[in-house]
């Protein structure tokens, strides 16, 4: 499954989510522009706004309000990225060097602030109240998630710690985005209701990917040094399994009390969980999440959009990078 | 005229802002909790919740918005400040120790965050979507102002760069509440129009009167070593005006080129100023700005509000801290 295959029926208007991102930076400082200018460039698949213009699209949401939901997703997505590889110290995001690689950490501090401005106003030009009560929510939930995983211990080895951790960071603006283009639609509850899950599923099944891809995905296209979550104390679902199908390992005994930091014995837990079916376990999990989100979807009539939507769900599970 | 005159008439409903803001903790992790508890208690004058209830009420707007936007435009002020005082490595302001000051700077940029997300839940809360518009518009104000500052070679002296500044650090938000007190008011454009200049003017005139205490406080009240705006390379109005009458004062001319990073050199231009009546010609430009908002207030019939805000304008340049 390629990424094309989703993105066909909508590219124009991606287009025009694009523009409308551009269009922020307008009045200001030439170096702030030039810095969202390198952001907007450097800027993955827009797998948000997509969704968002998939699910409108479904229920016949007005095509003005979809682009500026999908801009302000994706800048709300863009300003917490920037804060996040400032206070991980991220020199590089999608093979491309961060903004703090190339600015001074307060020019860096306020070039998110700026856009989560934009993002606000964008969400504000929706036009509407609760879309914009979801907004604050969901950008409390994120912030609010990464401040605890920042006061959580590292090494910490508890599932539900590492669902509501996904949750906050991922699924939380994925499902946002599925109910509040319903929200600028003419459909009502029971379409927002599911979709919402829809979102929350898909939300979920991408992060889990992202963590397996962590422990078994091709480096260079990862980006990352292989079982990077591991080696910096954070314990994803690979590796909780395979923590409760060997709770006497000494590697995940050793977790807990720091043990994350001595590189050689992760190195050794990471090539005992690539060895072992956990990442695979794992991965069926997400795929379970994603089968979900289709009998989500099976509730509407057929059509390109759902379709598209279908493509786009399965494209979470199948994805490399 | 001490803050009580102008605080009287709201002291019960400024309870309600204070207590609007704490509950915006209520879900966050328990450090979070403290952190914007250390926050609160900390906080000022809360002198935009009151320009916000004071011009509401004097329109009839509801109570319930105004403390709800009262708490956004609060907690929006107390964001900037917390990023502010990380991207100045300040240790203390109003006397007690900063944020950045006891918290590492991620915890500290993502606590400015999570402020950011609860003053846009709460700006949402007022259900007020033209006011949704204007605070975001405010907040890119606010950030894209100190980005140019940030991106400004210090030591410029130059009178409207001087007035662009301080209305996006100060000005616009006194504006945007004021303006925005009268749009969940039932009074129309007029109304609107006079108080967006009142608040305007209050502003202009309150950061005018900030730098000039810089030159002037007494140093323990202001909480700063004296002409530190100097010491930083930030040319303020005194210093302006007093490098426009001595245009060829040496001092003055080494500003641009880094001379306000001489100490001693510096310490002798402020002592000139001090000794100058530039200080005073600031003051009294701040004076004939509360006089301008006056005159804004006077289109409206006298009662108890309206005498409440004369003496909250008359308050911004009769201050000493």
């Amino acid at each position: 499954m390629s990424a094309v295959t989703f993105l066909t029926p909508i590219t124009e208007e991606i287009k025009l989510v694009e523009e409308r991102m551009r269009a922020q930076a307008e009045a200001a400082h030439p170096d702030l522009r030039a810095a969202l200018e390198h952001l907007l460039k450097s800027g993955g698949k827009r797998i948000r706004p997509t969704l968002g213009l998939l699910v409108g699209s479904l229920f016949g949401a007005p095509l003005e309000k979809l682009v500026t939901l999908g801009a302000a997703v994706e800048l709300l997505h863009t300003a917490t990225l920037v804060h996040d590889d400032l206070i991980d110290g991220a020199l590089l995001r999608r093979g491309t060097p961060t903004l703090n690689a190339r600015w001074a950490p307060p020019a860096t501090v306020l070039t998110g602030d700026f856009l989560f401005a934009r993002a606000a106003k964008l969400a504000a030009e929706t036009d509407h109240l609760p879309l914009m009560n979801l907004f604050g929510e969901t950008l409390s939930v994120i912030v609010n998630g990464e401040l605890t995983q920042m006061f959580t211990s590292r090494g910490l080895i508890n599932r539900d710690n590492y669902y509501k951790r996904i949750y906050a960071k991922t699924a939380s603006l994925f499902e946002m985005t599925a109910r509040a283009a319903v929200m600028v639609s003419p459909a009502g509850e029971e379409a927002s209701e599911a979709m919402r899950d829809f979102g929350y599923q898909l939300g979920m099944a991408f992060q889990i990917v992202d963590d397996v891809l962590d422990f078994t995905g091709d480096q260079t296209s990862v980006g990352k040094p292989l079982g990077s979550d591991l080696h910096n104390g954070l314990v994803t679902l690979p590796a909780i399994y395979y923590a409760e199908a060997h709770p006497t390992d000494p590697h995940i005994l050793s977790l807990p009390n720091g043990g994350w930091a001595n590189n050689e014995n992760m190195v050794e837990l990471i090539n005992q969980i690539r060895a072992s079916g956990f990442a695979r376990q794992a991965m069926q999990e997400a795929s379970a999440r994603i089968d979900r989100a289709l009998t989500q979807l099976e509730k509407f009539e057929p059509c390109a959009e759902r379709d598209a939507l279908e493509n786009l769900a399965k494209y979470f599970v199948d994805r490399k990078v």
